[in-house]
């Protein structure tokens, strides 16, 4: 059967289905297939068997909202506006107190693919802002099954509403109150709604024969970590292990699915991760970033290189392995380009298409660009990595027991005051290093070279550079989610406060 | 094929082959598939593919003497002397000018497979003594072709000799002068020389159809690390990694040949390594033990666990993953029982017989120590490991830049003094936290419990505990390699100094 679908080529397939499994907080190390010791994800393991693993895949930012705007834009947050100002290289996200979103004159991946005719769906976090104007299905998304922000709570619905789920325009409850998560236990039912919502969404589509992109962005693996009771107390690895196992679980159950439905071949499916694990949570509520430097927050490996699987049976060879440096960005490019659409020539989009890569094994010369909110704070080419700027975080934060790196510590690297390179940039060698633990000598011949290239890099990428107007710098109590659209129905709109808008603090 | 094996069953195959392949620092990360992140190791991957990995597998000891000393007796150093007391939790080993090796009252695997009819060669590194009664063809091996020291060098002949290679009974030449490693390039022939001598004494056993035992204990990954011309500067991971590949195309050669001759069936192939990867000479003479704590010299988890995979096609089911809690040592009882023998029954033997795990998935319970010289430093039952004691290295060591865990650092766990915790140990759950991160809550029920049981297993180790008489006390540069078996013949006769012995010096 495969030979067959060689023989049609990907011109038969001409708006294959997409499918992003997008997720939240996993780290590159979380996988059996990258290492994690407990071997505990089978069916993504075997999802890497039969497609394309992809060994230095990045994220735009090691941050949630950043990575995820980065993903649907093709853009880097700088220039997507989801970056902040307020302090210099600080991550910045959506709140529920945040003023800022997706602005309108960004072009999301969904609104691009419906001229291609497809469905698209989101099922899960989106991120992007809450307030109406930046709502999923005013940029591009046909239906909507999840949250604006993340799953934090419970609230008192006086200082603070708890946060909404929205059923595509309108609130259908909020976490806690309708959507259950027992804190103490770690039990909701959340990945098996979400898994069922993809599962139907999928059978609908291939029934009325309309392509459909699916974003799946579930949340299990961001603290508060939640599982179904069924995969409580599954795993070797505790709680956050147990939600692994489920979403592995649910994994396994969708491609399934599509293969039950005869549409696997025709549906191209990318999993990853929106930014390294979060260490600070670890080992209850988070996971692990195998041999990598700190985790999420840091512009280190273990904060911003991804697990990242490509499977397309009949398309992709079973068992291949990519060293091409990828990005989150590359997913807007490439479902273009699956989708047979030209990317927009009006603007800078980062992403480049993976589809020469996937299909054809080749290799794309390209950096990979390591933001901090407004500071470009290291620059990997090749297998070389020069940090510019290094910070963890800072020594108020870090004595108050927020540590990034729990662990680890390598002197002049895991700074906790913001340390300039500028001049002379601290560069690894992640062959010999992927830890990043061993700075090249400034002297020698190979750092010489190698920073050369990269500080050329660098410059042509400022000279072009043009930052959005950023996002995250205004916080205000009134916007929060006190009566989402819908919530009358429900009788639960909330009073907001007067408006007080302010600077947002964002320390890290 | 594969049903005709089945059919036939282990008892067909009464007599299979023995085949150990013994890494030299190798690291539990080094491997593509336990998630070293250039996944340079098709042909290792492929074996774990066809055979059982084995997740959980420990050394006996983080150094490499004792540990080799433990997987040919089936017993903790501390019983078979391969110890030290000239100071307190002291790793030792066999350097030119200890007095001491394996003594004559051990029985070793080899000599215990004589009485099967097994030819036995040993291919690599010896480490078990080097003075004339500690020969290896004195020990049950038939033929050997290595060295039984590191190859550490060059020396100059008058303070130091070069160390011997012996072919058999008699020196053929020493490192550095005959058997060439080029310092400045990394370039040797040596794995080469290795892997062809496999392959001549696998067509020799099949073609005279004698069962066989082969030790193939090379070093390729000792520093100074080295590599043949054809593999130098193909790794992502500079010369270490391009000695991993050169050792992965062997292994690759040596499974293939078994195949080609028709014997894969009848002969059980083992791989692994003596102790976890040494840090202190990564990157570049170094590897990597994924996402564990230290290296090599440590009775942390980098220490001490080690990659392994069993392979034995038609026997073990492929693509086996096991959690069994292995040692180096169960190979001593593991091959035995391939062979249909009785382990010796007037000693204590630490090792278990793997092949309920490995032929029918079995697990057993047994716990894991782990020993630094004459202290057991922690104790490993199911998924908790107490540590009684903890040290890195001295301060005064570390000072001078010996670090076996750069870049890491836990508060209270890789102290530089010797601390113990005899009275209460500090506890780790290795699957939530495997890099030994997060010590639990001493007032925690779950510390409570795991405690008790571990310190139970502990008591009745030391109860029935006969320290074996420390062979690695005393050291005299009279006994260094000086005119080893079969000089005269090659005129490399040196003239021993006088007998001068001393207590050895170990500093960590």
């Amino acid at each position: 059967p495969l030979c067959l679908c060689w023989a049609l080529g990907p011109a038969a397939a001409a708006t294959p289905n997409i499918l992003l499994l997008l997720m939240d907080d996993m780290g590159w190390g979380d996988l059996g297939v990258f290492g994690e010791p407990s071997k505990e994800t089978p069916n993504l393991d075997q999802m890497a068997a039969e497609g394309m693993l992809f060994l230095d895949f990045y994220t735009a930012s090691p941050l949630c909202s950043p990575s995820r705007a980065a993903l649907l834009t093709g853009r880097l947050p700088v220039r997507n506006g989801f970056y902040t100002t307020n302090g210099h290289a600080r991550n910045a996200y959506t709140p529920q107190d945040i003023v800022g979103g997706i602005p309108d004159s960004e072009l999301l991946l969904p609104e691009l693919l419906k001229k291609a005719g497809y469905t698209n769906k989101i099922i899960g976090k989106w991120h992007l802002g809450h307030r109406p104007q930046f709502h999923p299905l005013r940029h591009g998304f046909d239906e909507w099954l999840g949250s604006p922000n993340c799953h934090f709570g419970p609230y008192d619905s006086r200082e603070r509403p708890n946060i909404p789920v929205y059923r595509d325009w309108e609130m259908a409850g909020r976490y806690y109150e309708d959507f259950k998560i027992d804190l103490k236990t770690g039990e909701a039912n959340l990945t098996q709604l979400y898994l069922q919502e993809a599962l139907d969404f999928i059978s609908k589509q291939q029934a009325s024969q309309q392509p459909f992109f699916l974003y799946w962005a579930i949340d299990a693996t961001h603290a508060p970590v939640y599982a179904s009771k069924q995969f409580l107390g599954t795993s070797q690895r505790g709680l956050y292990g147990d939600a692994v196992r489920e979403i592995d679980d649910s994994v396994g159950k969708i491609l399934r699915h599509l293969q039950q439905l005869g549409i696997s071949e025709n549906t191209f499916v990318f999993f990853t991760s929106d930014n390294g694990a979060a260490l600070i949570s670890a080992p209850k509520q988070g996971g692990s970033n195998g041999p990598f430097l700190c985790g999420k927050q840091t512009t280190f490996e273990g904060g911003m290189r991804e697990p990242a699987i490509a499977w397309w049976p009949g398309h992709i060879p079973a068992g291949g392995v990519s060293h091409q440096l990828g990005s989150v960005m590359d997913l807007f490019s490439t479902s273009l380009s699956l989708a047979g659409l030209q990317p927009p020539s009006d603007r800078q989009i980062d992403g480049i298409d993976l589809l020469p890569v996937i299909l054809q094994g080749k290799l794309i010369d390209r950096p990979i660009f390591y933001y901090r909110g407004n500071e470009l704070m290291a620059v990997r080419a090749g297998l070389y990595k020069a940090h510019y700027w290094t910070w963890s975080n800072s020594l108020e934060e870090h004595s108050k027991g927020i540590d990034f790196c729990p662990g680890q510590s390598v002197a002049g690297v895991t700074t906790h005051t913001q340390e300039e390179h500028t001049y002379l940039p601290l560069l690894f060698h992640l062959g010999r290093d992927p830890g990043e633990k061993y700075p090249l000598s400034f002297a020698s011949e190979e750092y010489q070279r190698a920073v050369e290239h990269i500080s050329g890099l660098l410059q042509q990428h400022r000279a072009t550079l043009v930052p959005g107007q950023p996002q995250l710098n205004v916080c205000d109590q009134a916007v929060m989610n006190w009566s989402p659209p819908g919530c009358e129905k429900l009788g639960k709109c909330l009073k907001a406060p007067e408006s007080d808008p302010k600077k947002c603090s964002w320390p890290h």
